[in-house]
């Protein structure tokens, strides 16, 4: 029940129009039935201020073509992660005017708002990261910031890092993917008054165990204020970096 | 070698005061041995937003005095964790004008700025969960920022959740802590636009396996945009709540 | 907002006391907001069958007086659990109809409801893991049902098992606590037809690693339709039994 | 030996065809030797009110088809879980009136027993929980019960599960299947007084851990009265359910 | 129903004393209700060969002394293990003629049978591994067996293990406790050809994680043939051990 | 040097065809270098009592060619595990008279002995467990013992476990293979006084993670006297079952 | 900033080129900004004593052979490691003097330095660890180390490992692979007193949980003075046995 | 046997003194027999240029009191770790010219050489890591090198490292104890030539696990190099140190 149907509802019951026991019938399902929406994906965006977004991986090309176009003809827009080429071509096919990037698997169609004018530092500690960085870059520029990447940035060569430390400087929040040993967020972390939102990734071998090694890592890390998100999930980092720009964005 | 020390030496040797070579001896092991200051602490305040923090687990009384009144000398406050109810005695007694919070462990002196007027809500899920989410609200407060506390919210009864909808509405970040099933950060960020700070902590027994339950639920949780940070860590989420906020302000 | 609170609502909207808009007010609040109830103790009972019970486990004597008085005052019965000798002395101080059972660390004043008529069996594997089967044994008691213990029936000597198949087939629940090896819900759920509910516990040594193992075998089991529980958690294992129980009872 | 056989030797005792020590030697060998049985399924069923049930992963088709066979000889029916496109087939060749269901990979003749009349709510947290909710609903139709779908329930939208709050206050058992952070049992289980049968699932990605996350949460949740079975085990939640729903139907 | 008990029945149905119906009645009940006997520890030994023995953690003084009353009177012999000091002084104090070895931590009273002629050679390779490996050797001495105790062999003085060779020959079975790295079993399986049971132990620190570096290490020995137990279990070794050698004097 | 070679030395010592010094020269470098033998599988043999076996995997058809070739030359017989079918395939080309059965994956020429005349029993749990059961018989048969294979004895049956007591008890030791819960070796360890030998296998799925949930349930065993090998380790339990039977026939 | 660039800034200052405040501007950027170096991989070998080396899993064969002919072209060397025989047969086309060997999987082109004269032992323990142990010694060789290489010597047949003294005496560090239970560097550090190099492999079965079984052996290795590195990290057994060389090399 | 025995008894056999029988009686049991020495602890000098250590954990007062002074007796120096103040003071009593360090829980007498000239950089990264640290230094003291401490060097603070490169660029070895998130290793290896030899410390919180979370991360440090030993190993640290410091003066 949309708020309007319950303002016309309660009318109703006082024009005389339906009885208190069949009004009462319909409201007090509450809170549970009525909160049943015909656009769940807009409810959400009211709610947690993000879109619905759809995760490829899992579904038939059928599927995700079928849910994508119901958004985009609902929204206007969508963000579709983890497609594979093959979707992607699907996808590209039934919908022309959807861009896809490969290396973050990203596929998506129109934006999710205006530009900000909000800027995101994403830095990758590895070649083998940058996928998993790439999502969250290109997750982040569809929901309207601007992303500087910083790419092949390790500890053991933590110069490259400070090299980058004007850019890191003019970011307002940091995203920072790194495997194997996960080191990286720490030292941006020391370095700049910026959140950061660490990523670990699988890409390791040997004691990496597929990301436990980084995801620990981050946790534990000796520089307060990281935050940190799942293994390998470049999506969440840049839907959290959203919802902090958001935040002070709304802040009077 | 601080800034001012480093033009100092450039106009010595514009004027031949002292050579090329001499200069190069003591600008060369840049950046390494200039870096070196005395005074530590304010050099991480300007570079990550945060003055350092004395964990007092595992020194002794001492150690301890010694190290908060030598950083009350020179900042005219200080932030103290995990401070026992002894401990917590020895530094006041030195320090008359500290105070306690023996729920949250924390001893702290002055206040590290003025006040924000940002608001952080803080949840948690169980009575257990409690020492950790005051640790977390007595440390936002020493950092500038209001906070809301919101008690034993159990996901169980989702009701509480809701009901608290308001407050929670009217939050800048929302700090969740919650042992166990962890599940609140995810009920949580589904309802609000804020970003999510979840804090898991070890009171459960048996699957929680020390916490390693509610780490795992609260990194994979359903909702994006949440972001973890290590198992009974308050003062980490204050701190990492503390740079969402700080960013937000130093914006345009 | 209660039910009953709701249609009076309604009812006041009919007569014209209360205008559509201001009615409108307190409803459209909801989901959130009208979920506010003072007693959240006995919507739980409402919605999910079963009361609010109290963890004693880390509450301090004064609190658990506190939340015990209130609700046997709410209630006129309560259930605490993991309750150790000194708490109970306080309760039974203040609450002198209460009662005390040590093995099981339940105390407890009233019951839930009348005697259901159905009897839950609960087996435990060795002696060490009786206080586990006692807490789930005095809860199943409490919530209204008979309880039929069979003790010290291991694995390994499988007859023992067998020797009780009598006393088992006329349960309509078989609850089966064992620790080390786990292996003895998967012999039960192999002989009887009733749902057999599986309480791993952490009271072996060597490489049960706190209950790991047990858990991990009755999740593998090679019987099917074992119901598994948290590890040591009697009372959710006499929570579970109640909800099948109930089930059965209130169908036609 | 069967009971009649027992019943026939010992009257050819009292008659004296057969000695008492001829007897005792067939007798004594109990209870090892006369367990045997040519038909062990029966017995099975007998004991546990389940069917055995054909695990078809790790089968050649051509074992697979021959034990098939046999035991729709034996009892006019069957069911196959785990079955490939390609087993499936050849089942069907060899057996034409049983039928595929390939979401659910269930092969099934016949049907074990007439309807209950009773009904299992089988909710999915996300699409790619959707193959084991499948095979759960699957294997309780077969198993005579009827069966409502809930999908794609999110605890980020709680919304949709509250939703479906008429339907699920509807069913004799709710089973519920979740990867990921796993959270959905919590949440219907404080909203329900039906025993609910949760299922973890292995499809999550990062510190999923093949499935260990959503365990761990079930394992955990602070809503009491939950039942856990092994990661992705659809048909262990189906003989779950039958086998609470034959307890309350076998009461008096 | 003790065999001569099935006998004698038997016997009264061809006297015609009872009745067929009569007797199947009774022995119907077999497997499970016939299995019933009065004596449980007796039938174990018949089965297993090996005793019923008391762990004594976990059990009061009180309980400890009635169990062990019991079995004396019945067999007039028993062993318990892990007696600490005290519950040790009580059952000394009740059965006189009771011995008790503190380091091994067993208490028994009796022996099992006469001297087998057999020898089990007890390493241990670390003098915190000794607590262990006394549990073996004590356990092995009360079933019988001769021991040769070889102390403090370790791996990486790979000659103290070479120089007891000639003693480690003479044994029939050799019973190998290790912590840390847990590597002497491994080394004695490839210096004799006698069966090398395994006892890991939790004695270590760092990552040797409550001795799951030695299990690991002991179950992926390159050595053929070793039998791992559980970890600090020194009496599974002795009953092992004991297995062992039954079964060869047993042959022909 | 051979120990033939040794007395031969002090022999050319004692008649003077070799001086003292030289004769240290070559003994001297013991117990290093004098260990270097040419046929180092000889060696094993005569310590450990097991010849070297070869392990499959991993090796190139080639490199398995010539060492097997090498192996049946010196020795006239080779026992290969973990054999493919194109490497099997490979082997027989080279050796004509080498047999290879595919489910055990094992491919043999000769026999390690004469038959001993003592019977190792194999279990397996499961249908999914027969290749790592088979491994375990063929390479018991390889060693020169009797095989009695029973199969199919699931603990949720535990009838079939019981039904083949007659020819448990007929087996000097018993080798039980099982995935899943792990649960059979514990009941043969009631029921039969022999060695049990438990081998986990990784075959299932879920919470048995690649095997770990059954070799936990195996160590944690309540019935004592039961030997784990490896997961999946079929040689290595014909291995030890080889020693346990070598012991008993070489003593007096 | 390279120093030369350093130096002449400040003889531009002395000579009146540039003012102070320019340079100033310049240097001031240091600690992070004057860090930037076109050639960071020089930099990299100045501090730590190693170049950069390529780790070519992941990386496309394009990306790989720009990077690789970039680092011939500025230092006419460079050492690939994990390259696939097709990325190998890439970079060969393009580079034709480097060459390959595929069993250590490493193409290389010219050398790091001259002949260091120290010589490094690289024991492998099965024939399964041998790539790891050849992708060590072809590193180490690179690095301009001389390589012994001592393979299949297995702990349980600890002569092979003494038959080789001579040669582990002879070498300056020993490097020894190994999985399954990773007991051979425990040995060998107990022989010699030189540096051991640990390296576990992920090659073992069963509970070797993909190294962790010997990682956890060598952490927890008996014998004092072990360095473990990664699992399967031949590469990084390489690059310490070169800073172990280096370090003796430089000093008096 | 020494070598000096060996070569007497050759000298008898040539001499006519010892038969070639008698004497092969003698030698025939090498390599094992003769391997036994009466000062085991000499020869583990020999062979790993190490001395025995006491580790003082899990040994009463008394039974440390006496392996000291065996020990002292025989070489005159000893090193006693993990000793409590009432295990140091009655080594004291017994040995009056010993030396306690309390932080770093080492009792010794002696040293095991003279000074080495080389030079030991021990750095830790928090106060709770020192203890650790200082283990590490005092017995690289004993051993005869000199120590140079660098305390309180955390990643965040990144600059208190690279302040310290001259002292670390003077190092021969660099040790590095580090707890939480373990990265400082990767840190020290990225800036200096000499190995690095990381130490993980047990005394973090929450997701550190015991150490797991910085051993995880210095395995799968991002620089080359490093050589980890077991958590919380500062001994194990010294002797790595004292095995390169001496293959670097052992060579020529």
């Amino acid at each position: 029940m949309r708020r309007d149907q319950l303002l016309e509802l309660l009318r109703g019951v006082a024009a005389g129009d339906i009885s208190p026991d069949a009004a009462h019938e319909r409201v007090a399902r509450l809170p549970y039935l009525d909160l049943g929406v015909a656009r769940l994906d807009l409810d959400r965006e009211l709610r947690s201020g993000l879109p619905e977004v759809v995760f490829a991986q899992g579904k038939s090309d059928d599927e995700l073509v079928r849910i994508v176009e119901a958004m985009v003809a609902d929204a206007g827009r969508v963000l579709v992660t983890r497609a594979e080429p093959a979707a992607a071509e699907a996808l590209s096919a039934a919908i022309p005017d959807g861009c896809f990037e490969p290396r973050a698997r990203v596929w998506s169609a129109g934006r999710f708002g205006p530009p900000s004018g909000r800027r995101v530092a994403v830095l990758s500690a590895g070649t083998s990261d940058f996928p998993v960085a790439e999502e969250a870059a290109a997750c982040t520029e569809w929901l309207g910031h601007e992303v500087e990447r910083i790419r092949d940035v390790g500890v053991a060569g933590i110069q490259r890092a400070l090299d980058s430390i004007d850019s890191l400087r003019r970011a307002d929040v940091a995203v920072v993917v790194a495997g194997m040993d996960g080191a990286l967020p720490t030292v941006v972390a020391g370095l700049v008054p910026c959140p950061v939102v660490a990523v670990p990734t699988s890409v390791g071998y040997g004691a990496s165990f597929e990301g436990l090694a980084p995801l620990l890592t981050m946790l534990t890390a000796c520089a307060p204020g990281i935050a940190v998100v799942n293994i390998d999930n470049g999506f969440g980092a840049a839907a959290l970096a959203h919802r902090i720009l958001s935040t002070s964005i709304a802040s009077p």
